[in-house]
């Protein structure tokens, strides 16, 4: 048997809004139904993001709760991964859901530039993160926007500190982080083969480069993520 | 002829004080006769930092105005870099000597972390920098603390965002950020060689990397950092 490729479906992410395509869902009703549409089409992970009622970005554990409630009903079977990324909060607020326990939760190990800002996660942040998860059992979905990021996961996965399989994503395509670049992907791919053999990772395209990555990820025996 | 190899000389750093090392020149007497015995040795650019009467670090124009000065009256012809390092200011104050128009000054054009916290450079910050270096006609040193700014360098030097020649140091070895790697280094390398082929690279190794990052250097072609 071959090895089958996840696929990942992130739903709503943090930045775009109704205003920029009706069709992405922001309330929990509207996720609900979206990840029950991705699951029948054969996604097999969730990645979830909460919005306020202004469809401004959120970290609330209660919609998180419910969002995470109906996709269990909705899709039995289907890895949940809740966000813990810093468009929607800052500091411990990042990680307020992780006693949720849901199977995974997105955690970033370094520190980057976003298109307008520095994406922060300082050291003591990052530790506090993967403590959570580990006290709850959430498995990380490392995202990984830099080549140190690859090489940090793998350090600290190594130490015990992430709990579960490692589990990577590339990246690729944000402004002022890493460009969507096939040399870089292919050393990426190579610098998990070599290091962390046991390991999984997929790779995401931010806007437009996303069907580019995906097909670059599956092509070379990973997981993607829309 | 072979191509020569360009020593640069950080004499003073900015964490190191006379507890750790009595020999770390700290003042900016002390520092002017420092780099002299380097320039006597061999050294070609002078990589400077200044410090506050307590040691700590400073970006203070006028300090630096008094080292710029003695250097080029101790070492006639040392290319002088100025550090606009974010451990010894914040935002702006940050490059406020640049307008003493040295020959060169360090550059971060992404973000990281370091042991304890993040290492800021958000995108507005480096655009500020990197036209002030082009009023004043400063060459930076890219201080690559990780891939992607490796490829921000060589895009904004594509753009002729940055002055002069493209000159990137790579740094490795500091916790949380890039660790000292040869698969690694190799292949910032070979970024260099085939995406800009006219630009010259160093690569420093902080604190017991030293010499070793020093070694691969030296051996793969490129110019060294103590
Ligand atoms: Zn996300
Ligand atoms: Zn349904
Ligand atoms: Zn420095
Ligand atoms: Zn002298």
């Amino acid at each position: 048997m071959t090895k089958p490729c996840i696929i990942c479906v992130a739903i709503t992410g943090s930045v775009p809004t109704k205003a920029d395509n009706p069709a992405v869902p922001t309330t929990v009703a509207e996720q609900i139904e979206s990840t029950h549409a991705a699951f029948e089409a054969g996604a097999s992970i969730a990645h979830c993001h909460v919005r306020n009622d202004d469809e401004t970005p959120s970290s609330d554990p209660e919609r998180f709760a419910r969002l995470k409630e109906g996709i269990e009903k909705h899709c039995p079977g289907m890895i949940i991964q809740l966000s813990t990324g810093g468009r929607s909060g800052a500091g411990k607020t990042r990680g307020g859901m992780l006693p949720l326990a849901p199977d995974m939760a997105s955690l970033s190990v370094g520190s980057n530039n976003f298109p307008t800002r520095v994406y922060e996660n300082p050291p003591d942040l990052v530790d506090w993160l993967a403590g959570e998860m580990r006290s709850y059992q959430v498995t990380p979905e490392i995202e990984a926007f830099d080549l140190s990021h690859i090489l940090q996961a793998i350090r600290l996965h190594g130490e015990h500190r992430l709990f579960g399989n490692l589990y990577v994503q590339f990246v690729m395509g944000v402004k002022n982080a890493m460009p969507a670049d096939k040399q870089v992907f292919d050393f990426y791919v190579k610098t998990m083969q070599d290091r962390a053999p046991d390991a999984e990772w997929c790779a995401a395209g931010i806007g437009p480069n996303q069907l580019l990555v995906n097909e670059w990820a599956i092509a070379a025996g990973g997981h993607t993520r829309t």
